[in-house]
């Protein structure tokens, strides 16, 4: 019977128990916690209530912010509760009545996003990025990129969820050849496939969140689209870094896979080529990288498949960054690990990075892509080693870029 | 009796009535909306049940977002109902018991702030930045400014109110003769003085807000000190904007002032030297500037007054070009106008220009400054120009630096 008879290696199955937040068809349609199985949703406030559980008024609700604020000893005895529901038969009869088909729900924004900071931590990206821009410059990386992982702000009012349409952005652009700016839809809209970390333990303003406290304040994590339009970008962003290029929308998975199901994942990053500065030097710690296989699909064709396990800087390395200065964390704060790209053409994840900035399209069943179509359907998704060689599977992050 | 005995053209009087939060020493601390009044502040929402009030549901509350949801209209009537309230006598018996003398009472943060962004719109700033960082350069501008108002997002989770200590940030810096970056408090702290515009009413993603709706979307504005550390942006911001050099604090006045109480300041901007494409367009609008006197002191001297008349770029055309886009807005979005210098030494709006980036330093009663001290305190102080020739205050900004 499902939700129960979940095939062997099913990269949703018990070992893997993301966070989500949906409504289901009916009387009730109030948003509520889900944590997915296979093909299913657990109505996980439900359930506790049926089972009895403590942990019932935290997960009753319709957001992830009170699970996020709770902290890591509650998140890891939520989940070896959740763990246990799914998986000691004693439980089943209670529970398997809160379980909803996947297909029969709706997913929404699964936590308030406080702060949203965007960073640019893969080398091989940045790099790319540097060729195509400043072709003369005699290192493609700028001076700083390899002593601190580089970030900006972002719109945390216009993250939206997987699913949800992109309405293709409107500005301001310029080609150095053009006499004036002219005005007009993005004709090089492009994405991002990036991570995004979920932060649930706040910080004090003032002081700053170390390397070894990053799984104190960092829950989970994402599949990220930072869609970018890179006309508009190229015009406004001297010098005061992107603004209108990226702050139409950004889509994140409707699943939070937390980091506990990401044990098995982790490894070490790309050796360093630098000296850090004490409060970034990782290379005493246990591995702060993460073995996630992502894959970039336009219209349901594979286009890119980008390594994170290449990223040069870690997410506890952007967390003890962005907090240096002291500035505060909030329960429901985001940050995206920046565009991933692997070493390789096939790798990429970017267009701009992909067609060479238009130079080399790419061949697609329906046509040949520069940059993004009205009507194109990006999907992301992403895979992690578990335990005993199962998947863990991350949430896909999709989007249909609407004229 | 107080607070009706306020004197004739006090900043404060009935022509004003800003808006806050605060909270009242004794049994009852709770939070709650009030409006200044000379030296007192009304508790409105304890008024409004007092009289009956149909809008005392929307007031007493624990901070500004109701009122500022509720859109222009109710603003309006609101306003008209509170003036009512301090002007005609037979309402005074019933609301006197529910002013504070303002030395009683904590001022907080007046609303929850959504996404905050900053903008750089003082046509003087960005030359004398220019000057300092780029003297080579043929213009001092960079070739988007007179065709958009350029702007990036801050960290709205370290806006902090008047009042708050602000911790001297740590972080990377990097001179151009040092062989690597050195870590360490930032020894070029910096004020900005700016005006912060307070969004109310929400727009959709996807949905321009144009010029001629700004006041649908804009409730008020407060004084706003983007506090900076020189060094650390320095080293950060190529290529993708200010970060840590900003996010560690951003002070915002105790006062939100309404503008309906700033019909009397408003100015035409700067004249035009560059066609605007037709979003940003207002040369057929009602004038878009504001004739506000901003005053700023150090340890009570003043060192700049700098005129926000100057502006060239105007609220309107940021709010225009902010979600040209499609970018939505939320209820509590905070934008500040950038940095306020006027063409005059002595209007400078930041210690960077007021000491030609430490080359001439200031001198104060207690001694010389290029960039802050430990202990400095710096108070921004503002008035416009108000009916029959009253001045509105504008509610200060101020903010100790602590080592």
């Amino acid at each position: 019977m499902p939700p129960f008879d979940i095939p062997e290696g099913d990269p949703f199955g018990p070992h893997n128990l993301p966070y989500g937040v949906f409504s289901a068809p009916g009387p009730d349609s109030a948003r509520r916690v889900g944590v997915r199985l296979g093909d299913h949703v657990l109505d996980v406030g439900a359930a506790a209530y049926a089972l009895g559980s403590p942990y019932a008024p935290l997960l009753a609700r319709p957001s992830l912010n009170p699970l996020l604020a709770a902290g890591r000893t509650t998140w890891s005895d939520v989940r070896r509760a959740l763990t246990a529901w799914v998986t000691v038969p004693s439980h089943r009869e209670t529970i398997e009545r809160h379980f909803h088909p996947l297909s029969s729900v709706t997913l929404h924004l699964p936590f308030e996003v406080a702060d949203y900071v965007d960073f640019y931590a893969s080398e091989n990206h940045a790099r790319n990025v540097g060729r195509i821009f400043r072709p003369d410059a005699a290192d493609s990386l700028t001076p700083n990129w390899k002593h601190l992982p580089i970030g900006y702000h972002g719109r945390s009012g216009t993250v939206v969820v997987s699913g949800t349409d992109v309405v293709r952005p409107s500005g301001q652009r310029k080609a150095p050849a053009d006499p004036e700016p002219v005005f007009g839809p993005s004709v090089r809209l492009d994405i991002e496939a990036e991570v995004g970390f979920v932060v649930g333990g706040p910080s004090e303003r003032g002081k700053p969140v170390g390397l070894a406290d990053f799984r104190d304040h960092v829950f989970g994590l994402c599949l990220l689209n930072d869609w970018s339009a890179r006309d508009i970008q190229a015009w406004e962003y001297v010098p005061l870094g992107p603004f209108l290029g990226k702050s139409f929308a950004t889509s994140v998975s409707a699943w939070i896979t937390p980091l506990d199901a990401l044990e098995e994942a982790r490894v070490a990053p790309p050796e360093r080529t630098h000296d850090l500065l004490p409060y970034l030097d990782d290379s005493q710690d246990e591995p702060g990288g993460y073995d996630l296989r992502i894959s970039v699909a336009i219209n349901g064709h594979v286009v890119s498949e980008p390594p994170f396990s290449t990223m040069y800087w870690t997410a506890a390395q952007q967390l003890a960054h962005m907090t240096v200065n002291g500035a505060s964390l909030r329960t429901g704060d985001l940050y995206g690990s920046g565009t991933v790209s692997g070493p390789t053409e096939r790798e990429r994840g970017s267009l701009l990075e992909l067609t060479w900035n238009g130079r080399d399209p790419l061949e697609l069943p329906d046509g040949k892509r520069t940059f993004l179509e009205d009507g194109d359907v990006v999907t992301m998704s992403a895979w992690a080693p578990g335990p005993g060689g199962v998947r863990v599977g991350l949430g896909e992050v999709t989007g249909r870029v609407s004229g």
